[in-house]
């Protein structure tokens, strides 16, 4: 199958696993069910799930087991992205080409519908015990250590916090790159890192993931900093210049478009390097690591 | 031992738990870690913590391994208290005889301090698992469903999104009872059924445990709408009469204080009754839930 066509496939199972996964019905707190639908049916590439899902086939992963944590790491991107774009925060009233979940459910709905979105990523994560074999029931433990770790005040919302704190502020370059690591790196990484851990990949290569996922995080990010700056609205399905509006320091404002583009280049092999030195092989991983990287929207 | 005195001697004990298991240091993040401490610090009776450790003793746990959880449960009800005094939702200053996480911190960090203890409360119960023995290991898993069952959009977060919601509307007694049923008590069923989980008890136990911790759950939370009209603001260490500012409908709105004090007597007998209806019995656990319903701050 050519890469554009096998994406396409993923991204729609990615989307079945996901409406599986979802919060249904609900009775009188319907609205905050709907609030939780809203945020993660508006859409997104879904790079974390598809991600997790290839890294675990890579190790010969079979069955359902990688399904809920597909949906959980979706879930947890997702609340983060619900919050981020909160008044307090960066104040966003658009996302992928709608509006944001605070401005159609209101401020207080946006605020619960992210933490009830966070709580049904763990929710649904633990799933993955009942579908587990016996000897699999460690992996899942492990795998819901890493999800936990990844997202939280050492991972994804530490620098989250400091994304938010250091606004306005001059930084300096091992600042930004805390920031791009644990905000956007941390959950790339735990996808490659749960996917491989759920199959029961060797330990060496979970940790060689680990920097995979590093290196093509922070390329990511900084790919996301120049679209900030020279992407088209309308294939971004968000503003552009948000970052010059919030007085955010990036790589790209600290050193430019060109500098950011050798950055990209360069962390983009490395982790192919990487990549290339795990004891599996998966052609489609390697060429969507490579298409992250490079990506026009 | 007298009650007083073990209530005293137990809460001291689940503060070191939670001491043991806080956020530590950090980096760059050390303000998100320091707004998280902070929101738990401020103090609280630690009923949830104390309940859960009652009943892993009552079917005979022993060791480290109820820790976790009890940190755990603790970290969502104060992330659940840091997110309700958001200005979007009650607005309020004051909590505990102390500033609220996000007078101090600014709302940024006071919705960031809220996501990363949600989190790291799953971060540390995870941390079970590794204090388990192998047979015990399902037993964690079966904790941490339920955890996140009881907090999640099908618990806590939903009866909050209807306290929320349903704001300045006349409500049936039956949504007052949902909202209730959700927001307060279902982290007190928790408590128990974590406990008893943890401990290995009998299946039937889980379930009359979980009814225990409802009923409890129902008289405290009206016990709490009583005490927002006629206790003390020295003794709460928060200001009273915030149900009549926020307009919220509550049991006591509906039907008047001497019905809200009957029906709290009626429930708590009933918890009571179920209680001593249990395959095991704990003397001050007992006396606690009686001791839940009367308080007086």
């Amino acid at each position: 199958m050519v890469f554009q066509d096998e994406l396409k496939a993923r991204t729609q199972h990615v989307e079945a696993v996901l409406r599986d996964y979802l919060p249904k019905g609900g009775g009188f707190q319907k609205t905050l069910v709907s609030a939780m639908r809203y945020s993660i049916e508006a859409g997104g590439k879904r790079i974390r799930p598809i991600l997790l899902e290839c890294a675990y086939q890579m190790y010969g992963g079979m069955g359902q087991m990688a399904g809920p944590f597909m949906a959980a790491i979706e879930m947890i991107h997702t609340s983060s992205l619900v919050h981020d774009d909160l008044p307090a925060l960066d104040n966003d009233s658009m996302r992928r080409g709608k509006k944001t979940t605070h401005k159609v459910y209101g401020e207080a709905m946006g605020i619960l519908a992210g933490d009830a979105m966070m709580n049904y990523a763990y929710e649904t994560a633990v799933r993955a015990f009942s579908l587990a074999k016996d000897d699999q029931r460690e992996r899942v433990a492990e795998a819901f250590r890493i999800l936990s770790e990844k997202s939280g005040v050492y991972g994804m919302l530490g620098g989250q916090s400091c994304d938010v704190e250091f606004e306005g502020r001059p930084l300096t370059e091992g600042q930004v790159e805390f920031i791009n690591q644990h905000k956007t790196a941390a959950l790339i990484e735990a996808s490659l890192m749960i996917g491989a851990v759920l199959a029961g990949a060797p330990k060496d290569d979970i940790a060689i993931l680990e920097a995979v996922g590093r290196k093509t995080g922070l390329a990511f990010q900084i790919r996301d900093d120049i679209l900030d700056l020279t992407g088209s609205e309308t294939e971004l399905g968000k503003p552009i210049g948000s970052d010059v509006r919030n007085r955010k320091t990036t790589f790209v404002s600290l050193f430019g478009i060109p500098a950011g583009r050798s950055r990209v280049e360069m962390l983009s092999a490395q982790a192919l390097d990487s990549f290339d030195s795990l004891s599996a092989e998966h052609g489609f991983l390697r060429q969507f690591l490579e298409e992250l990287a490079v990506r026009r929207r």
